[in-house]
């Protein structure tokens, strides 16, 4: 199989850089990797057992590879190759007798399932991520008269102090009736007393992502606000305690949406309810009320419900965990008993900044 | 011709939300912009003369419009749709006699040429980033004791400060030996005196970028560091002085190259010597040895031709320059009458910082 995706290209072979492809056989033959020359030292300390190779059109250069070394069929990730990219490797390709055949999602669904090391990176992420808002928090960094931009930066900065390498995604940081917003970008508005301050954001430590969502309310909490926020708390909660290895995604998402549907704020909450974390900020599996499918064991997933009344504001809740590999003893018994490991540990209860 | 590329619906449009496609005729009827229901508010803004269609699979939904509004013939982004993506284009074409065709690079092409608006944000994003390294050197962010990654986080903070809504990539800061490494990613090493220092970084103001790159000394410069950043300097003015509408991109690479190579160090000089900068980081045209074409009339690109000496240090100074457009004047006269309008204007002149 020729794998051109950049993020597969990294989760099999552990090289990092913009350029490079991977050839890996279904026999014994070794698996090659192919960057340019600028990523000549790099790809030897990333991926040391592979045979490297320094070409520039890294896939063509792999598809005749194959070629020339007498493979008949030839996988391709034909959801990342274009069409324009599928005829250089087929000119590549009919330097032999092989045959390119689609291999759609293949590495995709090997990654939904982390191992161990993986699921360390993914914990040091949301780690940082928990320091960084338990410091904002402390430091009075959300205040009425502060603006969005300015939490958002002081936020990020944060992160990098407790050790992330970046920021995930850009931060959300919404206040007020852009709270209603479910992806608002930071602006100079500034924050008041009585809004909601909405924050979705994560760390990124060596490659993997973490992804929370918390809302606080300034100074004083509205009747309309500890409504809506406790709904939303206890759709999360039910949304969590529905990760069981094996679950259908569709009951994953139904857990906590029928809660909110039977308080009335059913189109209020537009989005699904989670997604898969790892070396993407999206990754399979989707939790929503199409997703086909079921929670395997060893995924790591966001659980989000929000509701947002548009001109008031909005609450998300947020946190990534992971769904547990014990099933041996999980199958037989309640859920409650082999909860998935929360990552993101920063409290839920509704806060009110003074 | 339908377009997908997120980057070419933002120039063609003004959306800038991350799900949209445009559909646009060759006739006079009016342009389709689709995106998903979390952009209907963003798109009516940014988008105000189009009709905006909510649909999720964007793609697939305007060629099934382009069927059923009778188009003939339908251009696609073949360098950008995949295998998987063009077999639901079609089957969506299907639904009347619309044959899909291949239209590759053609929004890029039109990209090439800035307008006046464009070439405003682009001075806003350098003039960003020329303050930003202003303050860093004037308030001693560069001094031996610090490391790469504390002058990185500065020096965006800086950007950020002066009015960048971002970072336009990852910024590079290389110290010592790892100045030596073109594309080096700041880590904890410590400045020390004696070291060059390699900072290349850019500023993003309403999704244009800049690109600049500046090499400093700490404290005293030897004599090999003087003549290897004299022999740049050089070479990235005539790069500069070449810049000129229609002139052959090879030739305009060869300016430079040339210089470096008669100097002995041809083999230390290994990438090209610019690129197109505007709403991506790289864009068309690319200015190397192996380029083809010729550089157009209001195109902005970069100049940074570098010499790396692996294990002691390195040298690369870059600007971004918008070509000019005065063709009728300029044809018949010498080039240095019509320079190119220095974006950067950050000094080059070796500095040795005490």
């Amino acid at each position: 199989m020729l794998v051109t995706d950049l993020i597969n290209v990294r989760y099999l072979s552990g090289f990092s850089g913009s350029n490079g492809a991977l050839l890996v056989f279904a026999d014994d033959r070794e698996a090659v990797l192919a960057t340019d020359g600028r990523y000549r030292t790099q790809a030897a300390q990333q991926a040391p057992d592979l045979e490297v190779a320094i070409e520039r059109a890294v896939g063509r250069y792999l598809a005749g590879r194959a070629a020339t070394d007498g493979v008949h069929k030839l996988g391709f990730e034909s959801h990342v190759v274009t069409v324009d990219g599928l005829d250089a490797l087929q000119a590549a390709a009919e330097e032999g007798n092989t045959e390119l055949v689609r291999a759609s999602g293949t590495v995709e669904t090997l990654r939904e399932v982390k191992d161990d090391g993986e699921l360390a990176l993914l914990r040091l992420a949301c780690e940082a991520a928990d320091a960084a808002l338990n410091d904002l928090v402390e430091r009075g960094g959300l205040r009425p008269g502060r603006t969005e931009r300015q939490v958002s930066r002081d936020l990020e900065a944060l992160m990098l102090d407790h050790g992330a390498d970046g920021i995930s995604f850009e931060t959300i940081v919404a206040a007020g009736a852009n709270s209603a917003i479910p992806h608002h970008r930071p602006t100079d508005a500034v924050l008041a007393a009585g809004d909601f301050v909405k924050i979705d954001f994560g760390a990124l430590v060596a490659g993997y992502h973490s992804d929370m969502t918390r809302t606080f309310v300034l100074e004083r909490a509205d009747d309309w606000q500890r409504e809506i926020y406790a709904l939303v708390a206890e759709a999360q909660k039910a949304g969590r305690e529905a990760l069981r290895p094996g679950a259908d995604l569709r009951e994953v998402d139904a857990a906590a949406r029928q809660l909110i549907a039977d308080a009335g704020y059913g189109e209020n909450f537009g989005h699904g309810l989670g997604h898969g974390v790892g070396l993407q900020i999206h990754e399979a599996p989707g939790i929503g009320a199409t997703s086909t499918g079921t929670l395997l064991a060893g995924s790591v997933v966001t659980v989000e419900p929000g509701v947002y009344l548009p001109g008031r504001g909005g609450v998300r809740i947020e946190d990534t965990l992971a769904v547990p590999v014990e099933t041996r003893w999980a199958a037989s018994s309640h859920a409650a008993a082999h909860p998935p490991e929360l990552l993101t540990r920063f409290p839920k209860e509704l806060a009110i900044l003074t």
